[in-house]
């Protein structure tokens, strides 16, 4: 069905894929919920071997479970939805790298790793354009701009490193600041990480409109000013060693972008971030 | 703002225009929300005059409200919004062109002229693709997909007329033949639509997918085998003389016809509709 | 350089193409500049035989006189460089199907072809969405919307007849009306053109917004309700037979219609009046 | 994996559905290698059942065998990879609906159906715009464009009818006309296929560019003039009696329509194909 | 109606915007008419918070004065109106945005401020690919690629640098190095540029090709090789502190870029250059 | 034709250009089939003179030679077909530069450039995403995906350089490291390539899809993390000096992007090759 599963899938398989076709929160431009389809698409145009990091996606065990049947509205009820269906994938040791869909739903999701892993441990990072860190948006508490204020309330700021972000609020980047979450990209970034996150289990949440909207037009919320893709690459390679218990790849908004790239820039993404999740197995 | 507002305005216009920019329970294809302020762009393309109707918006009194200010998210929300604003404007007397936006959003305005009308004397003319008569869809009770259902539970089958239908499961083609409420598309059916409805007030909703897709490709459900502009507008003309007291032109979607032609058809039938609206007051 | 142009043209081809990428005064969305290059480039894409006809490209003379260059800016320069330019082909008589374009553009050509032919005796038929008789439109006296105005001036209301119009001022439709230049387009429309006609000379101008924007969403005024593709071609045919000295087909604007469905449309229009331009010859 | 598979596929359907994403001949705008894999897609859009057959697909035994790899390049080396493939289902008996793809893989389709049923019985009915009986095409023996000739030699032109035909060669045109394969389409086209067709086996395969270029812009060779949806449907729907064996809709290029709308039309075919197929099993 | 207005206007804002919607003498691709209307609906999908200069759109007193009505047509017509309206607001000591449209416009514009400010004191900053110093075009004197030749006229080589031109003829480029208005975009730029300004009042004319296609693709004449957003954004923030008086974003043309990205691009240059002019006030 | 032909040609043109509109091994998207007549057509969006090699084209006597008429389908016959016409220009003493098209047509390019110059002497640099060292690809061994591998026969690991290579197989991988033919693109690029080149006659192949999929959207294989238009044209200019007698310029897919930015690009390359093509002459 995709790329990602060039090998037969035995049960065994430690590492999984999972789409989550949900937008129903996103404020500008929706059509995230084609995310998940549009990246096992635009996989079929890329190769499965990756010269930088020497992997090839024929060498793993990857099992693509497919997408969630997600219906559109409440969010509240998505997100027990998710939790639930994650919850158990969690419990029994997979690694999980999920592809959206709008950014709410990762909250579900590290609320499932972080209830898996023993609530104290875990540590979220978050590359991302935007802050998500406030408390309601436009009438909604559980909202694509309020989802990493809900992690917080998981996690707390200690566990918390926010990467790529230029836009908020004055209050949000005050809370940033202030509670020393935000990194710049720069040189430093992949050392002050490693740093933090010693040996303990992350939670790698990509918001893909941390890239400059020049490399992904296709994205509900497009920030100019941001990374490349080499930048993002050398940021992920430079993570590889971290322990990456389970991640995800959200805010593929296909259809706003007729040139298909966006797509292709997303599925390759998600091959870099199968080889971190794989890389420890 | 709109050519729709060519005059100026006086607080006591009786016919009003309101957006109402959600999609949040899409289920195919979201961008709903952008209709209303494609449509008001697109008015500069046509003219304000309209020889079938030998009417011209020039001289009429009409008042664009612009559009709520709805977050995206859970839908029971969103109604409760609608329902208070809207019910103060028809409790006020109000005529009301409320343009979306998902068909969803029909219940509330229904619901609130029903109030406003005394109940048991609103009938309600659909214009659609798709009966919409689902009681659940995709673990919504609130949604497109079953703003019709909850309408019958406002005014009841025999006050209901379906115009256009060609797409339903087999339980909601049971519904509308069994009580009635489906009538074709022929020659017959503005008489029949005129018998039935005598000098009842009348709330007219209109989902543009009743339209074939080669004449508006912009919509999230497209279904083949609609009917053509002509075709809707010999319908549209044939009910001036009704009572219609409100009525909606819902599920632009126009970033989805990257054209503009989907935005200036619906643009020209808000512009029916508003005489429509006007030529009783 | 297009299908056009099948056979080698030697020096006498009686029947010219000739194209006309201006499209200045377009008001609402420009691109018919673009007009010819991708009416000759999608040419490739149909046949040089039309069975309805039974006539092939292949077997006539004509002459691609490719585009004049037309730079963008102030209208009257352009109208006396088309006036200077067609009115030496016409004097050495020619027949010339111009391509545009935006509409004002037929102004020139008209008034080269009537100074041609002796003013008095030159017709004009108007296939058209709109009347295009304002006398001055957002300021400008020389516009698209205008056109028609300044060819009354040029050969009076009764050497003109107007075809597919739904769309105009009051005043423009009170103009029509009243000089009865406006035809209804239906089963009685060839015959009281040819009634009209007789064996005048006549100059056939085509905007191809007549068609409905679901035939041909790439022009600048798109105005639903237009008559599909069989319709036109039904009435081009019918003019078969009658003295058509020169025409042109005006407002393709292929870049808002990235199906290039448009600019086929265009194509296979400007054939069929290629084969009633050389019937006569 | 689609709409299509909407039960649970037990070992002994009989009616299959084959993707066939090809387009290395097409002449004009390719993409057609993409109409597989964007018809099921698009068919999640459409509701399972069908109020004019009345039929659900929920109701029906439908086994989706994804798509052959095809590798682009040599039409030779495809045609017999597929005359391979399909000719051991139609060996063991299954009704293929193919899903295409360019109109040149209908050669090694219906070989191996006239191969399975006994030469001398197959009957092909041909809906298409083009007449696809040249002998050669820009170099190409075997290309869309010749497609039906080579067909010819297979059945001979008694056994074939051409419907919706309205460009071609005027040899093609003299071919078609001289051995009576042209039928037009009107309100006699069904009963003068089904009193030529009889009890015999038939292959239906269906160009999607018969539908006007409006309903479908979608595809390689957009052709004007065409039949709207609703008369290609009730031409389908008349065909319901005859003995259809296997079938194919063709000649969708989905990334040439960024509004999805031809890939929608497509999917409600395919639908009619299914229970087409379906009602005499 | 967009977010540069949020907070309520008090009559005495002294930073105005205005919107400039004509592109009549573009010479490649037009559709600049729909710059300002795309900028302010873009302007929603960003915040009002900028964390680089740490301002507030929220704490300013913004003026929207919308756009003037300008025809398209002749460009002399269009220049003597933008003069008189502007130089009324200038003179009453109004600062100015305004928004194209066109960058032919800017010659009316710097011709008001010039004036209202004594002429031989205004100095002009021109970020461009283009080096726009033609003295005619394509038959028209008055041209967007004539416009700083124009300028020339107004305050004199002495008075104008030009940053970031990558695109000229010989004579153009001969020009611009002999006159030394040419300025590279390095690190030495800024400096550079503030040793020139000093104190001198200064109109910044900022045409958005200056910006790689890839940034904004949505322009009538890419030019490859451009800058970046953030080397953009560094020049325009190393800029504070200067005494700019008025100034322009020019050259969107929304229509091009169908993924809207080049217009939310747009939205946040605009939000740069309010603060900019704010700065001071 | 094209800004390429600024001057008259006369016969003796020495530098030719030539368009090879093929597609049909295309694996992923195809379109390229469209770059020549896409490349023309934007050329008249830039201008003919280059201020960083100080040349301009109305200096240069060009010959364009229009294009080759390739029909789809079979590689092996259009192979045979380029090798033929283009062996007896080379023969000839012309200077090439082909504009395709797929990069699979290299292969015979540089097969007759090859024979003209006698087989030992001629070296090729590859700028390419892709290493193309495959030995079949998908059933096809003449394939754009095997390309490099057929050039690999004709001259050896020896006299290949391949720039900008970020995909590939395991194996390509290894044969590039291998055979020392990978050249990573970083400041000491152009001195290795000048050293390896020497006085040597040299083809350069340049697949568009080298650039990043942001700057050149429009291809049919688009490999994020590419270099930037800047990083192209440095490479290339730094190349001027060498005995480079003949090039090609493929893998534009225009109608992937309808911004129409890549063809733009594409354009501006073909215009930097013609100098470098010309410089020596």
């Amino acid at each position: 069905m995709s790329t990602y599963m060039a090998t037969t899938n035995t049960g065994d398989a430690k590492v999984c894929l999972l789409g989550l076709p949900y937008d129903s929160t996103t404020s500008y431009r929706p059509g995230a919920r084609f995310g998940p389809e549009h990246i096992r698409s635009a996989s079929y145009g890329i190769e499965t071997f990756d010269p930088i990091v020497d992997m090839d996606l024929e060498d793993l065990n990857i099992l693509d479970l497919g997408d969630l049947e997600l219906g559109p509205g409440d969010p509240k009820r998505v997100i027990a939805q998710i939790e639930s269906y994650a919850g158990a994938l969690f419990e029994s040791g997979k690694r999980v790298l999920s592809i959206g869909g709008e950014h709410l739903l990762s909250y579900p999701l590290i609320k499932s790793v972080s209830k898996a892993m023993g609530q104290d441990s875990l540590k979220v990072i978050q590359i991302d354009a935007h802050a998500d860190l406030r408390t309601e948006y436009l009438g909604e508490q559980y909202s694509h701009a309020t989802v990493m204020r809900h992690v917080v309330e998981l996690v707390g700021y200690d566990n918390i490193r926010q990467v790529g972000i230029r836009s908020g609020t004055r209050d949000e980047w005050q809370l940033m600041r202030g509670n020393g979450t935000y990194l710049p990209l720069d040189s430093n970034t992949v050392n002050a990480i490693k740093e933090w996150a010693g040996n303990s289990p992350i939670y790698l949440t990509l918001d893909l409109d941390v890239l400059d909207p020049s490399v992904l037009p296709g994205t509900g919320a497009p920030e100019p000013g941001g990374v490349s893709y080499r930048e993002l690459e050398d940021l992920l390679v430079g993570l590889f060693g971290l322990n990456i218990v389970a991640g995800d790849v959200m805010e593929l908004a296909p259809i706003l972008d007729t040139s298909g790239v966006s797509a292709v820039v997303a599925a390759k993404v998600v091959r870099t971030l199968l080889f971190l999740l794989s890389v420890l197995t």
